[in-house]
Order: C-alpha cells, then structure tokens, then sequence
C-alpha cells in the first residue's frame, strides 16, 4: 500500500487499547505542557492583532479560545490556539525533527472539541494519532526539508491536524486520504519568519487548514491520493532528499510521544545550562543576593557569541543574555515568564548580580549543553555547580511536578490560582474526561 | 531598496493614470474571461461540496459568490470564486511562468468589493498591480519552481491576492511588506493534486490567504521584512535557481498583463496544440473512429511530464491527457467543456482512440505550444498536420469577440441570455464603474 494510504489505514483502524500506556501518559504531559503555553500566550499582542484582524470574518462562535473569554468558529480558534501555544517559543519540541509536534494537532482538536463534545478518551486518541502522522511526515523529510528553510512546525503540522480532526470526523478511507492530500496541498511556513509573530502563525495556520482538510475531505472534495509520496507530492517537492518509509516504518509500535521533549525556560536553549546550574544552588541553601559576592561561568564559546548583552532593559533581552541567566537562577530561583519581563531586568537585585558581579569566560571544553559555576560569598565561601545536560532534554526529562510548575507560572497569567490549580488536575485525568468541554471552560476566564 | 520592499513602494505610489491604456484594455479582456470562467464554473461539484463543507464555518454574509445566489463572507467567497473560475481549467495563462494569472487577484477582489464597495477605477487599479505582483514573483523563481512540481498559479497567486487587497485597505509601506511576508509563508500548492479538485482549490486558497494577509498586516500582525528574497524566504526556499531582479526589474515600464493568453479549450494548456491539430484534421475530412488505426503524437516533453495518463475514469482527468485530446480531437471535432464530461471520458470511441491506438513521444525540438501530429487509417494512408503556434496563444490570441463568445457559452449555463448579454457589455466597462458591485449584482442569478 502507498505511504498516504498506508497512513490513512492505520489512523481509522487504530483503537485507544491499541495504544501503550507509556504513550499516553507521555501524551498527558504533552497536552499539559500545551495547555500552559496557549493559555499562558493567549494575551500576547500577536493573538490580539490577530483576533483583530480576522474576528469581523469569523462565523458562529461555537468555540473557544483558551485562555480567552472571547468565542469565534472552530477554524479561527484552531488559528489562536496555535498563535497563542507558540508565541513564546514554549511548546514542546521532538529533537530528532526539531517539530513543536502538540500545538498544530491540539490546537485543532480543542477547537472541535468545543463544537462537538468528544470525549476524552477520543480527545487522546486523535491526539497521539495525528501526532505521530505529524512526527513521521516530517521525519521522512527530515534534516533536508528543515535546513532549506522550512519552519517544518507548520508543513509537517498540518498532515497532524488534518489526521486528528478526520479521526474525530470518523473519515472513510478514501476521504481520508484526500485530507492528508488536502494537508499535503498546504504544507507552508518559512523560517524567514523568525523573529517576527508569522513564526506563530505557522501552528496555527497549519491547524486551521488540516481541520480545513478533513472537512472538505468529508463532504468528498478531492485531494490527490499520493499527496505524500507522488512524484509531486510534498516530499519529492519540498526536500532534497527524502525516505518515504519512514512515515509508516513500524507504525504502531514505535511512537515518536516517547521522544517528546518539554522548554523548562522561555529563552535561548543555549542558556539552559547556566539557568539549571543557578537554580539548583539556590535550591539547595538560601543565599540572600547581598551575599553574593562573584558569579564565575565557563560555558560554551557559542554561549558569548549569542549571549553576552549584560546591559539590558527590556525583557526579550533577558532571554539572550547568560548574566541575567545566572541572576534569576540565584536570585529569584527560577526562570519563568516573569524572569523575562522588562520589570525583572530592572529589578535592582537582579540587575546587580547580572552586571557587576556575573563574569563568564568561552572554554572549548564545555559542551553546549553544559556549564560550570563558580559562586563566591561575601563570606568567602565558595559554591561548584556543573552541570553536563540541561534539564529538558530527552537525557533528564522535566518530570511531572516540574511540568506542573511551568504550567502553573504559564496559566496564572491569565486565571486565578485555584482554577489553575483545578485545571492542572483535570489536564492529567484528560483521558477519562465525559466531555473535554469540561477542560475547556476551565482553561478561559470565568 | 529590497525586492519585498520595492515592490511594496511600487503598488502603494502607483495611480491608475500610471499605467499604460493598453495594458487596462487587457485588464478588460482578462477580467471578462474571469467573470465568465467563474460563473460558468460556479455549480461544478467542486463548488457545491467546498460550500458544504465550510459554510457551516463562514461569517456575516457579506459577500457574493459569482455566479451564486448564497452569499458568505468575504474570506470565504475569495476561496469560492477561485475554486469555481479554475475548475474547467478554462482560465487565462501567462505563458512565460504558466501561471493562470487572473483567479487569485480577481476573486479576491470582486469578494473585497462586495463588502466594501469599490469604484471601477480603483478595482482596475488594484487588479493590474496585483496581476503584476503576481506575475513577477512567480517569473523569479520560474521555470526551477514549476519544475519540481508547485502549481505556481496557488504558490505565487497568494502575493497577488495580497498586493491588490493591501492596495485597496491603503496599506502603509511597512505594513505592504509585512503582507506579502504573510503571503510569501503561505505559499502552497502541490502539482500532484491535478486531476482532483485540489487544484482548483489552490487559485481560491491563494486568494483567502492573500487577503488575510493583508488583513492582518493592516493591523499590526509582523512578518518578515525579506519574504520573497530573505535566505530563507519564498525563491531561496522553494526554486532551485532564482533571479530576484526580475521581482522589480523595469518595474512600471513592462507589464506581464500584455503577455496574456485566454484559453479556446477547458484543460491543459499545453495539449491545446493537440487539440488544434486534430480539431483541423477532423474538419478537413470525415473520420470514422473505426478508420483510426494509429494516432502518433511528437509533443514537447513538459507535455508528458503533466498529461501522460491514458487510464482515465472522470472527466477532470481528461483536462490533463494529450491521448484524450487526441482522441476528442478526431472522434467529436471540438473540445468544449460536454468533451471534458464523464460521458465523454467513458465514451467506447472517444476510449478506443485514447488508450488502444493514441502514442505520444516527447521531442525537445517541438516547442511547448507547437505539435506532430500523424494519423495512420486503416487503409493505410496517413495524415500529417503540424501546428506551430496553437489557437489561443500570443502569437495567434483570441479576438475580443471570440472571447465575448466564450464568455456567452460559459455564463448561460448559469444565467439568462439578457443578463449575459447586460454582464457582457458591463465587463468591457468595469474600469468606469461607480461601484463594482453593480457588475457582482449582474453576475448572480436574479
């Protein structure tokens, strides 16, 4: 069988019993890591221009946006979600395609879930299958397809968005193949894009269009049945090199959920390891930031190529500069969206520490995810702390409780503790849910 | 200046006492062709299941469809417009890129003029800029582009959509170039749909897409500065080899809307010549199916590259077969939209003819709008006709008469003869309109 049909098997075939337990438990985290983000980044300018710009074309409002209290139709809602999940580089990551696989598939599937009422055992179902449709498009295409330029975020993004909405959909065979050609038709998304707010379109753009695709696809609108693998089909025209076996390679025995890997902090990853370092050491005693006297780093010679602004003002400086890395580690033991506001660069205590007392020098023998701390007390005491692998990374996973952490920093953003708290538990029990609705009523203002 | 930039400035500085006469009086030919491929394609299947699917979907019914009594938004009826004035493939081509040049900008526009109401002046105005837009993206990065199979009408269609849209928002420079960033990042649109209705879908996706990035731009929503010419924008991403100067080279002094070419037969351009031969050779002297032993083709190889099939089933399949052109040629001496039919396609003469007795080798000495044909009959003899330049193209164009004839066959499918003859005459006075929704109000039946 061809690779798009191959695909479009499994996905209606596949049952949640069919599904081992360690993925979807790794799906829980992702969608708990997700629904911090989207609800966290709801309130970011990108989201309110862009609900701006498109709300006067939205049709019935049968959805809704997290953490917004506005309502719009499932196909705009899929387009916020995936605005507001990305928009602070926060969401998840599969390093061996550099995919943020949850935002395109989710953002799609709380929009449908608003309008329909799914339960959450076939939430999670659709969800882990339009992932891995995700995850294995782009691993077909993967590095070739990234490094030209592609923002494979939203090319691959949209295969799992348009898997996961005609599973819901409960597709044929054929139509779902013409969605995955329909998702195939509207691969997009240039990493030109960087730096300014179309990088978070991307997501969105890809879950809107992937719904798109299963509804065309459902009503019998026709796609090509090799969207994938066709001579014209998305690999062969959007990479240079390419191995179609790699979408269907041991489906439903290998899952790329297994491979998920959470940002504990919302800036450069090339600073992960300065802030891990930091944070353990004012972890494991109090240090008042009087106390401290010298902060040494040795980190990696790409480290001060891309991170060596010590005289900064506003917050998205933080997130590129290892001495405010160091200085919210130790002085406010953490790094959350809060230690990349302009109102934490000015804070005096940090402000001290990142510019007259942090010093960092370039050693080659440092790898990138790695570094070496050295604090000296006024007291004179002196303080180690190496670190080898970041956390986050697939060799020290973020566990649960740190999950739950970030998630709560995100969300409290936006709504008040106790329904974070309340929405924390019911983001673990997703899969048991009557009706994900009941999820998403708590993740908006009430 | 930036290429994205200079042709930001370019559509925004330019009036319409600018342009040259002769290039509006095209802008007329061209619109009129739209108007009557829209229409004339408005109740294809195609269009009835895309409104289906998403009407459900759709906002405040501000807009009309051409050739439709339901209204939508205007998001919405860019993408119906689109699908319905490409479906029979009966669309202008500007044969230097192939692109069908008219669909995105015009469908986008006439949806923007029903909700906003526009002036002849100002819709031409925006047309031709858009249609320009268009056009020189797409000779950039043509012919490496087309070649590994985008379908360049979508993939550079969405920066015309978006240049004349933000024409007419009256968009500020930096919000220009943040508009075909959008667009440049939603450029999608894969050749391996031909034959299904995805490949209309791309001139009406272009044309949504364009406009959203237009709206969203107006309001503040950031794209790159660089879309069309970054390293990792729009030509670097997605064509091979590309020449970027040809975005704004003698821009204001050549207009591709002169190098515009209407079609005399609903499907792919490239087998028109074959058409033509056979159309001639059919009219010379009666031909009795059963008298055809061998039909032999010498075609220009890209005609094989994208019209190769023989084992047929539906008629959009016929649009894109050089033996089905053969065979339609010499079996029913026309190619009108009834020898594009399921009927015809499954036709046991039209059959026999196509796949037992119709060959076709390519030849790069026969140019692109040129062919061989040879007939061998049963008895032996053979006939030959050769068509250097087929009906259509620029070196032999369809009189404005023979357009309005096309333009009659199309638009009484759908509409009365009155009101084809009134919508005729109002086309080639669109430029002098006071509000262009005079022309829509004429374009839906009554």
């Amino acid at each position: 069988m061809a690779a798009t049909a191959e695909l479009a098997s499994y996905i209606l075939s596949t049952r949640l019993a069919d599904l081992p337990a360690d993925v979807k438990r790794e799906a829980h985290r992702a969608l708990l890591n997700y629904v911090g983000c989207a609800v966290g980044g709801s309130r970011e300018p990108a989201v309110d221009i862009a609900l701006r710009a498109l709300t006067p074309y939205a049709g019935k409002p049968s959805a809704r946006i997290l953490g917004r209290a506005e309502r719009t139709d499932p196909l705009h809602a899929s387009l916020m979600n995936g605005i507001s999940s990305h928009v602070h580089d926060f969401d998840d990551t599969t390093p061996k395609n550099y995919i943020h696989p949850t935002s395109p598939v989710a953002s799609a599937l709380f929009a449908y879930a608003c309008e329909h009422g799914v339960t959450g055992a076939d939430f999670l179902l659709a969800f882990i299958l339009g992932f891995e449709a995700e995850s294995r498009v782009g691993n077909a295409v993967y590095p070739s397809h990234y490094d030209v330029g592609w923002h494979i975020t939203g090319t691959a993004g949209v295969f799992g968005a348009a898997a996961a909405v005609g599973k819901l959909l409960g597709l044929q065979q054929q139509n779902m193949v013409w969605a995955l050609g329909l998702a195939a038709t509207q691969a997009a998304g240039l990493r030109e894009m960087f730096g300014a707010m179309g990088k978070a379109f991307h997501p969105g753009r890809s879950a809107q269009n992937g719904y798109a695709a299963a509804l065309l696809a459902r009503e019998g609108f026709t796609g090509s049945n090799t969207g994938i693998e066709g001579p014209r089909g998305f690999a062969a025209v959007q990479a240079a090199k390419y191995d179609i076996a790699k979408v269907t390679n041991r489906l439903g025995t290998d899952f790329d959920l297994r491979e998920n890997t959470y940002k504990p902090f919302p800036c450069g990853i090339v600073i992960h390891p300065t802030i891990d370092a930091c944070i353990q050491i004012s972890r494991s005693r109090t240090i008042k930031p009087q106390e401290i006297k010298a902060v040494r780093l040795q980190v990696a010679p790409l480290v001060l190529d891309l991170c060596r602004k010590k005289d900064i003002h506003v917050g998205l400086e933080g997130k590129f500069s290892v001495f405010h890395a160091a200085a919210i580690g130790l002085v406010r033991g953490k790094a959350g969206l809060g230690e990349f506001s302009d109102e934490t660069v000015n804070d005096p205590d940090v402000k001290a520490v990142r510019e007259q007392r942090t010093t960092a020098t370039a050693d080659p023998s440092v790898a990138e995810d790695a570094v070496r701390v050295e604090v000296e007390l006024t007291s004179g005491e002196r303080i180690q702390k190496n670190v080898d692998h970041a956390i986050g990374n697939l060799g020290r996973p973020m566990t649960d409780r740190e999950l739950e952490e970030k998630f709560t920093d995100q969300a409290a953003r936006v709504l008040p503790a106790n329904q974070v708290r309340d929405l924390t538990a019911m983001c673990w029990k997703l899969g048991e849910l009557g009706d994900v609705r009941q999820l998403v009523e708590l993740a908006v203002p009430r």
